[in-house]
């Protein structure tokens, strides 16, 4: 077996209770390394074009990459698909830190493979080797925060070797915009993950143990990490004085805004007069009580933080970041941070997405603002943008599909289509956008439009060079050679999301360090080339999965807003998006046509 | 038949979906009325001393009495009871306005009684004298507020000729503090009578009609109603220019905290500082919106209120009332109106008795301020006094049982058992008390300890003689008299919850208008005495019930605080309560020996 790997699958199929152990095909690993890429070739194997997201048979992969546990930076991650999003119909993927892809590898494992419904909710622990399918009804209905120490006590495994992914209430609830959490305050956020689990009645997966797979070169991966790590502390957003730790990824808040690109009001506005009242400086002169990292990490993003008092408080929490302080704050026009902070927590503790609950509640902001939702709908709720209270009640609400939040439980999209004005939702294939006005950064526009997984940013993500001219600056304003840099980045991120690391260290390494510490983790021979290569059959792999749902280039546009209304003001005044201008260009590098790999591209990259 | 009643009652049984009418006995009626006697009855007939709340045969009745629906002042109420409350173990009982009981009454019954558990989510309607049971999993998990019009939607009907009686998610969720609410924003609020139409998977009766029953001597009714409307109008509590108009029931807050009988932080102090900042004036001077009185109501001493900005805003609601305010404010101490205007909403849309909720929260706060709660237990929540989001946020919580809302959902009794301090639920057989500290009030202290469905205020209002001198002064801290009084209290209350009209005609009224509109009304030979008769009938009917499932003397007391701490502050410093010294008076008084009646005094009162 190649190093850096378990070396097998648990298939868990809920129907019947059985568990299987599947050893692990070396040649996939070779050609889709392990995380997203080895989750990708395993839902790939039994698809179905007419699978829904509910249906028994659409397959909730966990997944490690060999980097995962390994001692390399960031080696905390693992990724998360389902077949098919409940959320946007495409393939369902997201992407966690925190502990619990290295205790799933060190109890014996790569992958987790979940099929069928529970008959009664369930959770599985997997422990030293041994795996175990639990019913516990009881525990259905805990939140988060209560469901994860709550397991650790009942199994009685030591809590430092142990770590919890669960749903909250809102996985329970199916609401297309629930997410997986890990270890209390991490998820793999987008797409809907946690409905999936929801539907097959697993609450919860515990995982502990203490195996730890060897590297095949010992001394090559010292000197290669050694490389890496200078280069993570030398830089001025990964290293220990850096943006990143110092402010979290909040730190991005004033940048982005300055640029005109920290939108505001459902993207109506590309900036936000308050955003220094919400921004990393300002979190960490308020609310911050500690910093926090992935198992791992030397970088140490993770905010720890509380509200001592006001219509806000709580006692403990952890977050928030730049996503959601930009989704629950300026998105929804609100500029209080302690509202923030709350919010976040309640996405939290009942697992919801921050990002698609943000561009949701905004959403329905705006449909309010239009005019567009009978004041009895509301039942009540002050939905006016600004109004921090609302925002927040508005989490809990959607979590329990409560009064008005039945609608918000939705998502944008389809919330927007039952007011008659889906032009309100702010989303692609049905995802809600993240915090970057596409406008004035031409490149994530590109990326936005053509993210298999619906309105992405980190699949692809083309803000270090495009805003902070990390590892080279391009012009924002300008579609100069965005069409090559988006795909770039979408193919690196795709290897990189299969390794498994943190995206993060890309503000300091690129593929040659990548490569070189996979080479001397797993064996294989690697090199930048050759793992870009992989990353590019792992991105055409989840477009041919799509394209067997019917997904083609009429999905791969941004909402009317970008293309039709310029900046109105601040510093990006006048900019739109110019994604029409480089779709061709995009699919042409590719080898697509309409959207879709060619038979040619599909056999040049291996892909059956 | 007597005059007033339509003459039947239907009998539904949700195990077979049977619906049955069932004639009214008039030899019944005679001893018991209506309402809260005719229910007890009801009840009693069937009784089993070993049911438990969620028991199929736990039977849940609502019934009107011959005054609802009649031409008479107030005479929009119904009573809704329970062999078994979930909250007390006691029988369980409660009154509510707004227009259901006439409407139930116009549409062909008297009462309505449910036995059985549906399979699936059903809902009653009875429209013109014909009933039919629904099934509707769909409305399950709706709010109160989306559901009341809904169902009205649903049916067709006239909205003005309709009414809604139903549940929130707190009954769906069988919290034992769930009421059920009618009109959306009117409650028999006590006893936890939700949780039981929880436990029979029944959401909602939507009862509309247009049958007006006939009275027995409409002249002699005119003159009756004349007098007392006359009464009414002249009063300076139930008049025009009256406290309860102009300023709602909250008028009392700033009168019973200048007694020093208005509590805070869990009844830890016995006046609140900030009392004049969620005062029935206060609340005029803000958040009122307009005035709404139940059907047929000349007092009218509803309010609607809206919150327009801030972090608890809300477009529209009802309320809150002086009681409401008290639990959620001043005994949580918690100053901001517009919070507890925001947190009362909660519970109505969501149905749970505000008393229970806000007594429940405050002995959480003192726990927490005792450190009898582990910090992970409250996963974040900042259960502080005087934390105004923090009260907010526990309402939802418990509705929904999540995160400390599990705890919360307990009631408090359970709550400081399970934190090993029960001494902190200040309750009388499990029900949280209501907004007079009893140590500068003997009489109502004596009225909680002996009130048959536990902490209760309504069952006995010894207030008006004792705070207001209505109708005559009472020395409040005196113990002389007070059995008498109270006794006397408890049997008027009886009658008027079993005829059914409004106590607060008491302000107005006494039992002499009383007799003569329901011998009007009804064509029985009547007056006070044999009024009072029947009311003390009831009384006994009811301990007889509770004596059945075991309850003595023993559960006849106060929380150790109101005897063993005297007031330590405020204009009723030094103050204790003196029921340790009343009770054996008023046992001998009532004819009871160690709280049950004796075989003379049931054989008097022709009780089998």
């Amino acid at each position: 077996m190649l190093g850096g790997y378990a070396g097998k699958i648990l298939d868990v199929n809920l129907e019947n209770g059985e568990l299987k152990d599947i050893p692990l095909d070396e040649e996939v690993l070779r050609m889709y390394l392990g995380g997203k890429g080895l989750g990708l070739k395993l839902i790939y194997n039994e698809l179905r074009d007419d699978i829904k997201p509910f249906d028994p048979d659409n397959l909730l992969v966990f997944v490690t990459g060999p980097a995962t546990g390994a001692k390399v930076p960031t080696s905390g991650r693992y990724h998360i698909l389902t077949s098919k999003s409940p959320l946007t119909g495409a393939v369902g993927s997201g992407n966690s830190g925190g502990k619990w892809g290295p205790f799933l590898k060190f109890a014996g494992y790569d992958a987790v493979v979940i099929r069928g419904i529970s008959d009664k909710p369930a959770y599985l622990s997997i422990i030293n080797g041994k795996a175990e399918l639990v019913e516990a009804p009881d525990i259905w209905g805990m939140t988060v925060t209560a469901v994860t120490p709550e397991l650790i006590k009942r199994t009685g495994v030591d809590p430092k070797k142990t770590s919890v992914a669960c749903i909250g209430p809102a996985g329970e609830n199916l609401i297309s915009m629930a997410c997986i959490m890990n270890d209390e305050y991490r998820t793999a956020g987008r797409t809907g993950s946690g409905a999936v689990m929801g539907s097959k009645k697993l609450k919860a997966i515990l995982v502990s143990g203490n195996e730890r797979p060897k590297s095949a070169n010992s001394d090559m991966l010292v000197e290669k990490v050694a490389e890496s790590m200078d280069l993570i502390r030398e830089s001025p957003v990964t290293g220990p004085k850096g943006g990143l730790h110092v402010y979290g990824t909040a730190v991005l808040v004033n940048i982005v805004n300055a640029h005109g690109a920290y939108s505001s009001r459902n993207f109506q506005n590309s900036c936000f007069t308050e955003a220094d009242e919400q921004s990393g400086e300002r979190l960490t002169a308020t609310y911050l009580v500690g910093t926090t990292g992935c198992w791992g990490c030397p970088i140490v993003c993770g905010r720890k933080s509380s509200v001592p008092e006001g219509p806000f408080s709580i006692r403990y929490t952890e977050g928030p970041e730049y996503e959601t302080i930009f989704a629950l704050g300026s998105n929804c026009g609100v500029k209080e941070l302690d509202a923030v902070v709350k919010a976040n927590h309640f996405c939290n503790e009942f697992g919801i997405d921050t990002i698609s609950m943000g561009g949701t509640i905004a959403c329905a902001m705006e449909l309010v603002e239009k005019e567009k939702i009978p004041e009895e709908d509301l039942q009540g709720l002050n939905l006016k943008f600004g109004d921090a209270g609302a925002m927040v009640e508005c989490v809990w609400r959607t979590a329990y599909k409560s009064g008005f939040g039945a609608d918000l439980a939705l998502g944008s999209r389809k919330l927007a289509e039952k007011y008659q004005a889906p032009e309100i939702s702010i989303n692609v294939k049905g995802m809600e956008l993240p915090a970057y006005d596409p406008r004035p950064i031409q490149g994530i526009g590109l990326e936005y439009a053509t993210a298999n997984r619906g309105g992405d940013h980190v699949y692809g993500y083309t803000i270090p060079a495009e805003i902070l001219g990390i590892p080279k600056k391009l012009d924002p304003y300008s579609i100069e050679g965005k069409p090559e840099w988006t795909i770039y980045m979408q193919d690196m991120d795709s290897a990189i999301n299969s390794t498994v690391i943190c995206l993060f260290t890309g503000f300091a390494l690129g593929l040659p360090q990548y490569a070189g510490m996979l080479e001397a983790i797993t064996g294989m021979k690697l090199d930048a080339d050759k793992l870009l290569k992989i990353g590019e059959r792992i991105t055409n792999l989840e477009r041919l999965i799509n394209n067997r749902y019917g997904f083609d280039r009429t999905e791969d546009i941004l909402p009317r807003r970008f293309i039709a209304e310029p900046v109105s003001k601040g510093p990006s005044k006048g900019q739109v998006s110019l994604v029409p201008e480089m779709i061709d260009r995009y699919y042409s590098l590719r080898g697509w046509v309409d959207g879709k790999p060619t038979e040619e591209k599909l056999k040049e990259l291996g892909i059956a």
